[in-house]
């Protein structure tokens, strides 16, 4: 994990983070990010048609594409509670607002944690003053923390960059481990900035990263109802505007695109029960959706996940996985590299099977598979699956 | 595990089973089934694209629709070897026919086991005489042993049925455990039966009862490279021909479901370390289709799988599958019951959740989802996800 202490926090942002004992006592559980200055404001959100309270609540402010605040919790999700849910999510809001002298319509709300149970109201409204009072006596890194449930470790990456003669500081949270699953912004992804940027060009920035990043990884295939990735400009850097179109939006898009992909890797890195993170490269498919199918079947794959976990280089669960991927495949074109070993050649094995093994037992793994078709190429993250996976998500809620 | 011991075997086979040490020395992994007449034969096979070699020959060889013989080894999987793969097949059933004296297109082969590793071919040549020999010396139940992989128990069903004043008996063994996902044949299973019928009829029952047993069923998702489902109608029982469009097919049509159905739910009680046989049924879909989608979409969910190992009734991991499951769903308008108590009404939580925790202790769980939307509907076995089944599949070829 990379410390934002080398690199300066974007300017304007106050963090806070409370314990309001949510799902039980012990923690910082309700947190705070504010930005004294109103900024721009881009979001994306999970795909899943069961969607949490706040993120309903969220994809209607996230409309007007400026805020100054999001309050967040961890404990419980506020989803599957019925109508009582968006009054919740609404409630804190308003709380909040009141707290900090802001608009409502200001501020986005958060959750991650326990489906099906109703936000322990009574809790948290008192302790959102002492939130709103306590702003600045936090770090982002305090956020960070607050927001995780199964993460063992908080997730932030820093990175900096020039428009002009301005610099310009990107810092995201994030929190992961399980329910990871592409086709939406992965989980719960916030990220500031002291950019001055428009609206649009933001929203393509982010557009374009997530797709190469939150929506590159798996940990299990389980899609969230609370996916959401936050970003917040706030333009205190004063760099000339970065517009769409523009070489300054390229630079941009580049060091949010290092910030995302970074935070991605700490997601697998960190997912239930993992040991090892494995990067899963498709080449020379058909066509790019092809490719994308055969990486996230194979990564999604539990016989492909628990042999990588026990060190064994059995590549014949890739091809079996291949097979039924419902992407053109030639067996005996296929080539499978573990580890940049050629583990097997025009679908059969090259023997080289123990000494595929024995690399496996590093903490990175490196899959490729050349299936010598076209020209179609996807890259995905996931990680290993293990016994803790199963215990953890088997006691979960006791 | 009902043993044919109280029913009649089918009349007119003879068994066999040697050890040839495929995968390890210490047990029968070679068996023979025999038809003293030439039987009628229908088959069905993995949809896989990466087919293992025999089921490419047996795919060819059924379509005369007839035959005398299978034989079945366990330890090798005989898939991903290259060219190799199809010679040993051939030459499998070419030293079978010598040793019978039959045809070798008369012989069907399969082989379950390990991936991409060429099959012992010298240890298995000098067994073959041995296993023709020992014809009769065996019983079926042997055979249900001797094609285990990471089974725990042999697998074997026996039922009796009238046709005029005939009685035909049926058999059938399966392996399964791992690897197992519908959308084929699942894993090996073949069924001997002393019924006259004509190969259509025999087809048509085939398909009919595979749809709602073995492709209705689901273990980790994952689709095996040589799943087949192979039964041999010898005659014997000299019953009238039973033949398409007539009451004696429904009749027998019935009995094979029993078979199949119980031995699909033997599967999934075996499935690699499962503890529990879960049965998710979904009602009121939009059409069947979609209820299909949503009982497979729940029963391979990870988190819903480990939940009910740890007696959680987080009925909210439901509603995210459903949610992410690409159907059509209203939050508030799905029931969810498990072991028949409404734990979730109208998309809210009905407090039942202990309760509900209580009966998730039983070895036998039923979850019912309600969708309100309309009368499709879909039933679909699976198991829990326990440790046990990651160590087995991280440890399955050391």
């Amino acid at each position: 994990m990379k410390s934002p202490k080398n690199i300066p926090s974007p300017k304007g942002f106050l963090f806070s983070a409370v314990e309001a004992a949510i799902k039980r006592p012990g923690r910082k559980d309700l947190a705070l990010i504010y930005s004294e200055r109103e900024a721009v404001v881009s979001g994306m959100f999970t795909k899943n048609k069961v969607k949490a309270a706040p993120v309903k609540l969220d994809m209607k402010r996230i409309k007007a594409g400026r805020g100054k605040a999001i309050i967040v919790n961890s404990g419980n999700a506020n989803a599957c509670v019925g109508e009582q849910g968006m009054l919740d999510a609404i409630e804190i809001a308003d709380l909040a607002a009141a707290s900090l002298t802001i608009k409502p319509t200001d501020i986005f709300v958060c959750s991650t944690g326990v489906i099906g149970t109703p936000m322990p109201m009574d809790r948290i409204r008192q302790k959102i003053t002492e939130l709103a009072n306590n702003l600045g006596r936090a770090t982002i890194d305090d956020v960070a923390a607050a927001i995780m449930t199964t993460d063992t470790f908080p997730k932030v990456i820093s990175k900096r960059l020039k428009v002009g003669n301005n610099s310009i500081s990107i810092t995201g949270i994030c929190k992961g481990a399980g329910m990871i699953c592409p086709e939406m912004a992965t989980m719960l992804c916030f990220i500031i900035t002291d950019a001055t940027i428009e609206r649009e060009a933001l929203d393509e920035a982010l557009q374009v990263v997530v797709r190469k990043s939150f929506n590159a990884i798996t940990v299990d295939g389980d899609m969230s109802t609370n996916d959401t990735v936050l970003i917040m400009a706030n333009g205190l850097s004063d760099n000339e505007v970065i517009r769409r179109g523009t070489g300054a939006l390229t630079v941009f898009t580049a060091a949010l695109s290092e910030v995302c992909y970074e935070l991605s890797r700490l997601i697998v890195k960190d997912g239930e029960g993992a040991t090892k993170v494995i990067e899963i490269q498709i080449i020379n498919a058909r066509n790019d959706r092809q490719a994308d199918r055969a990486a996230f079947a194979i990564a999604n794959s539990l016989l492909v996940k628990t042999a990588i976990y026990g060190n064994d280089a059995n590549w014949g669960r890739f091809m079996a996985v291949l097979g039924y991927s419902k992407i053109m495949i030639h067996e005996d074109k296929t080539d499978i590299f573990i580890n940049g070993l050629k583990i097997a050649g025009r679908g059969k094995g090259t023997g080289k099977d123990k000494e595929a093994a024995e690399s496996l037992r590093n903490k990175e793994v490196k899959i490729v598979i050349d299936l010598h078709l076209g020209s179609g190429k996807a890259k995905v993250l996931t990680c290993d699956l293990t016994e803790a996976y199963v215990k953890i998500n088997a006691e979960y809620r006791t």
